[in-house]
């Protein structure tokens, strides 16, 4: 991650005109008024020295949202030659075809002056975080007509992995609750969609290797389903928003929607000595199972361009290993004796060695790590176990191993609680652990999870917003980016910004925002 | 309240065809298959011996809003001549343009047979009543079709005052919101829209006498206020869906917002010797307070046609009040003492007395009575203190004075809490406490509170819903309804029903209805 120097000049200017969500690396404000920018006449434009021109889709289409998401209330009708008629923006390294990655540069700068606005960027990527900023930059005056202040602004994230976790299992989310998720998740500079798109509740996602998966394992294989082309067009939404896709086909548990259509994949249980009728895990002791989990992983890895698969491997429950005579059986043969994380770890190990061989990355859950499972040096550990607030030793733990970590424990947004709980969201410090500074190197970012259990499309909205942008905050901006007084001013702010935007954010507190959402 | 006889017959049915919500009093189902609704002939007709017939206009709009509800998803063009083409309904009592009230009876009888289906209520709201309940007996088979059992069906409410507290101060709340939150009470039988319109934060009524209050006490005096129009049309809404409305203006307390509008109505503050700037409460020793209250009730009582209004009296804090040396004077000439609590019960008093001069009674949050303030007899005490859970105290200390109760303290709906919270909502026994049976009788129901701190258009439906539907079932149905596997079977079918109906009501558990919210 890049780190700031010691010398660090973060100017909070005073107006609406700097209240940006997420707080840059740097902000100076010039003195003197705005400029005033006309609807009529700004424009986004390619910089003449650009390594990327009009045709690249990412910023055509980031130009046109960008215009609207800032003349949306319209009525800027002024027509006046001004240096704030045009954004050049100027991207220095070439490529608007691919996909983010972690290892992606969002850098950007910003320069708005008398003389010229002007974004310049690495990539394109970093382009649309400039653009970001750029939008939050602009302020309404008491005519109804935007202007921009003098404004220099250098920013990069902190850390490059800026994800939110969404669970279609427990819960079918329709594709539109997605995508407006995506929208919001740009606006906060969040870079990670990490689709949990099955679990045992539901198997949504429409396998075309498979299609009994999702044919008897969706809630309704017609309705609650995601085709290929819906996700495809998940993947394309957020690429051009500058997000990366990682789905998450959780195994060995958490599978009972695998069940129905891919027979004698799950574990048959027994009572006594005969099968109960119930089914537990993914069967570890047969090679169909790995036939299988080849073929589809295949499937999956084609599917979804980003280097990292999720493969979950949390909470496994062994009753119905220990009741199963086979399983029984296959441990004596192993020599694995009574401990069955053994035989969980050899599950996995055959997992990790299919995905590997598909030239994939994986991420795990940090149950992988915790029971010595053999990884490739370059997997991510997902520490999610929030463990009575001692989460930050485990980080310790998988960082001193060598291991990348991801940091999910104290960011379960799915839990609520009365009152302002976006304050301990936004103020858990991700590398407040014992180590070194090489481990701390290891410390990929963290993501925002809201698990199904109780949510779907009529509250995803509301208790994601703003809350997720707390963290979005803590994971972009600099460590010393703490003062909630601040950031309750800027994120009350930024929730009135998105509810302009048609999300339904929650309020913060008691107040109002000029456009109240929908009706008002 | 109604009470039930020793012996009392609940037939849950299975299938579909039962899932009410509030469990009516008495259902038995016959044997036999479901008679078929058919959409192309399907209809609402006024019995022949009715005492209100075709322009009573509260219900001609319930058999238009029952028959698009009932058919909204459309598809039953079978024509064939049944029984199941009409439902009678008699009415007994005359009298349509009137509102409901205390003591508005709203039992009803639902007969559903192979011969006919005839509804009979005393009155038009308890008629609404049972066209709620028919709307939910019918059930879709198979091929999409409605079609409705043999049942017979008693029903009577437990309480007559069932009610839903709205906050529009702390946030506000459009129009539609408020709208649609009369729908949905009227799904779960709710009766009582208490209108908690103004507090310290905002001023949204206005006033027609008063115009200042809003102009200067409103979050936004264009966009952010209630319209004599809006009032009205809330109350006509409500109105035709059998539902009360009793708005609170709450003084002498949480009444910031008041000051701004009306000049030397709150009490200064005083720093030392030298008014400090700040305001305090409503200021009890000027005549000038007690003429705009006069003038200012003498508006809501004619805005309001309900017989109560709720006066609020909660809260007041004396530090101001302490502060002010006029006030000090006034204590001295009363002979008050240190004891400000009597200068509250002095200005209550005076209060109390203004709103009986209009002929109307009011509700009282329960300090009111804590402070010993003489009311009238027939005084509604609103219990809303939390108290560690030894709120039942309070409720046997308000009627074993004689006065009626209305309960709130355990249903404050705002407060959330992590997972399946509706139980301890529905769990609720309002009659627990230590009294006889004639104290028991003064429990008149009780209310579920959504203050607004943390709530806005963004988040309300789902709050609420189905959340407040179990207090609506504690409220109506029987003592003994309590099963709580049976109540999470019903409420989460009735969750279903309200998505089908446009209501954003959040699940009660992982899940899925074959109608989500909006899109699917």
């Amino acid at each position: 991650m890049a780190r700031l120097p010691a010398a660090v000049l973060v100017l909070l200017a005073a107006g609406s005109a700097a209240a940006v969500w997420p707080q840059p690396q740097y902000v100076s404000e010039g003195a003197g008024g705005g400029c005033r920018l006309s609807a009529a006449r700004f424009r986004f434009a390619y910089a003449d020295r650009s390594a990327v021109a009009p045709g690249c889709e990412v910023l055509d289409q980031a130009f046109r949202r960008y215009w609207e998401l800032l003349f949306l209330a319209g009525g800027n009708g002024k027509s006046e030659d001004s240096p704030c008629n045009v954004l050049s923006v100027n991207v220095t390294k070439p490529g608007c075809d691919g996909f983010p990655a972690l290892d992606s540069s969002e850098n950007y700068q910003l320069t708005i002056s008398d003389q010229l606005m002007l974004l310049t960027a690495d990539t394109v990527w970093g382009a649309l975080r400039g653009l970001e900023t750029f939008s939050q930059l602009a302020w309404k005056d008491d005519n109804g007509m935007f202007s921009i202040n003098k404004t220099d602004v250098v920013d990069f994230p902190r850390f490059p992995h800026r994800g939110l976790l969404l669970d279609t299992s427990r819960h079918y989310l329709p594709l539109k609750a997605i995508l407006e998720t995506l929208d919001a998740m740009a606006y906060t500079k969040l870079n990670v969609f990490h689709w949990h798109i099955v679990d045992d509740p539901s198997f949504p996602y429409q396998s075309v290797k498979f299609p009994d998966l999702s044919q008897k394992g969706a809630y309704n294989p017609f309705t609650h389903v995601y085709t290929a082309s819906d996700v495809k067009m998940v993947i394309e939404y957020a690429r051009l928003r500058g997000i990366r896709v990682i789905p998450e086909f959780d195994t060995p548990g958490h599978t009972r929607s695998w069940g129905p259509g891919a027979p004698r994949l799950l574990t048959p249980c027994y009572a006594g000595s005969k099968p109960s009728g119930a089914y537990g895990p993914v069967n570890p002791v047969l090679n169909t199972t790995y036939q299988f989990m080849l073929e589809f992983f295949a499937e999956v890895s084609a599917v979804f361009p980003d280097f990292y698969v999720h493969l979950g491997g949390d909470e496994v429950d062994f009753t119905c290993w220990k009741s199963n005579p086979d399983i029984q059986t296959f441990m004596k043969k192993m020599g694995f004796g009574q401990d069955y994380s053994k035989l969980e770890s050899f599950y996995i190990q055959k997992l990790l060695d299919i995905v590997s061989s598909y030239g994939k990355g994986y991420v795990v859950w940090q149950e992988v790590f915790d029971n010595a499972v053999k990884v490739k040096p370059d997997t991510i550990i997902h520490v999610w176990k929030q463990d009575n607030g001692h989460y930050p030793n485990e980080t310790a733990r998988v960082t001193k191993a060598g291991y990348r970590a991801l940091l999910s424990a104290p960011w379960y947004l799915n839990y609520i609680s009365y009152g302002q709980d976006w304050l301990g969201i936004y103020l858990v410090e991700p590398l407040a652990f014992k180590g070194s500074s090489a481990q701390k190197d290891l410390v990929i970012g963290g993501e925002a999870c809201m698990w199904g259990e109780y949510v779907d499309v009529t509250n995803l909205s509301p208790r994601l917003w703003p809350r997720a942008g707390a963290v979005a905050e803590r994971l972009w901006s600099n460590k010393t980016v703490r003062n909630t007084r601040d950031a309750y001013r800027r994120l009350a702010d930024f929730r009135c910004t998105l509810l302009r935007r048609g999300i339904r954010a929650e309020p913060l507190f008691t107040g109002y925002c000029e456009h109240e959402y929908g009706s008002v």
